[in-house]
């Protein structure tokens, strides 16, 4: 309660490091959807906007592997930016480094496992709602965390 | 001006706290859009994905409520992480500690009707469009406040 | 390494102040997509709700010029917010000055010619690829930055 921030928002403590780590894999993991759209637009000819075909003399199109890949994007914009606000939020809690560590490795890895099954190597159910479930469990746990904490 | 932040990111500054509470509440409303999806998913039997269809032996389909939770998930898309930042940076520029708190549960309870009211039991208009439009105007005012306070 | 973050998070940091002047404009920026949703809406009578048509004795219709104000907004969110989280992340890394700035000046340019091009006037590309991609890239230097800083 009397606790000062500074000593948390600080490159020396090890809880902020580990966000500032891996928060920034999770952006690039988030800017590599983009990548992997792109990616399977050309591959299978399928873009949205006229003015983009304009020189491939194509029409414009939808098609389904494209629109896996922006279902999982849309999934990461779902859970990630929750995920970053949530993860600050409970940081100013103080928790065990032990703890804060693990949880934040834990939802890297999961969304990490969840853009692969659903949008690179498509594996049966459950993979992919397991790997949604845990990132969504972290989610839910730091921010209820915090809640109690500051009530 | 010669405000040092120390005090603002503090949990003894009433507003970090505030922020802290509101923003936890936030994450946890958003993450319930995402289980208002899921049952609208198995109550209409609407799944979008091969694989998450084969061992109920259905094919997949599109379905109006579970789109309709979709929009008002993808509205919240749209303006709660915005909400975030807006408070953040308005938090920075020492407002009064009763204009941010009523900002941020304002906030809050608009984005909740707007989700109770778009998703959950549908009312007509314009109870859509005035929760809707609470929330963008405190995120507005919150970032052009910041925006006057820097120059 | 020994960094001390009050001297990062303060408004006699100028990297702090540029950061929240920028997020600030990019918060209005992304304000801005949902207005012009609105006025595409009304003017091509393009509303996807029942309750939204009821008075006006329309039915739902989608448009593509909603549609493509639509997916110049998904853009936004595909792309700001991890930026407002790799430009957090970046800030605490001590970036001089002059690099900082540059950065964040040279992204909100690049999404506010993004969303006119994409959604206002609509240019032939690579304009909206170049946009895009230069915005990509900064959050994307800014991120790997700070893994490697932390590492």
């Amino acid at each position: 309660m009397a606790q000062v921030v500074p000593d948390l928002v600080s490159l020396q403590n090890p809880v902020f490091r580990s966000y500032l780590f891996y928060c920034s894999i999770l952006v690039i993991k988030m800017m590599g959807m983009a990548i992997l759209t792109s990616v399977q637009r050309y591959k299978n000819k399928a873009f949205v906007n006229p003015e983009d075909v304009k020189s491939l003399k194509i029409k414009p199109k939808t098609d389904e592997n494209v629109e896996r890949v922006r279902r999982a994007h849309l999934n990461d914009l779902e859970n990630i930016p929750i995920f970053f606000v949530s993860a600050f939020l409970y940081m100013m809690t103080s928790p065990t480094e032990y703890m804060a560590k693990t949880l934040f490795f834990a939802f890297t890895v999961a969304r990490i496992v969840h853009s692969i099954v659903y949008a690179v190597v498509i594996i049966p159910q459950p993979a992919r709602g397991l790997s949604f479930g845990i990132g969504f469990l972290i989610t839910g746990y730091m921010a209820l965390t915090t809640l109690l904490h500051v009530l």
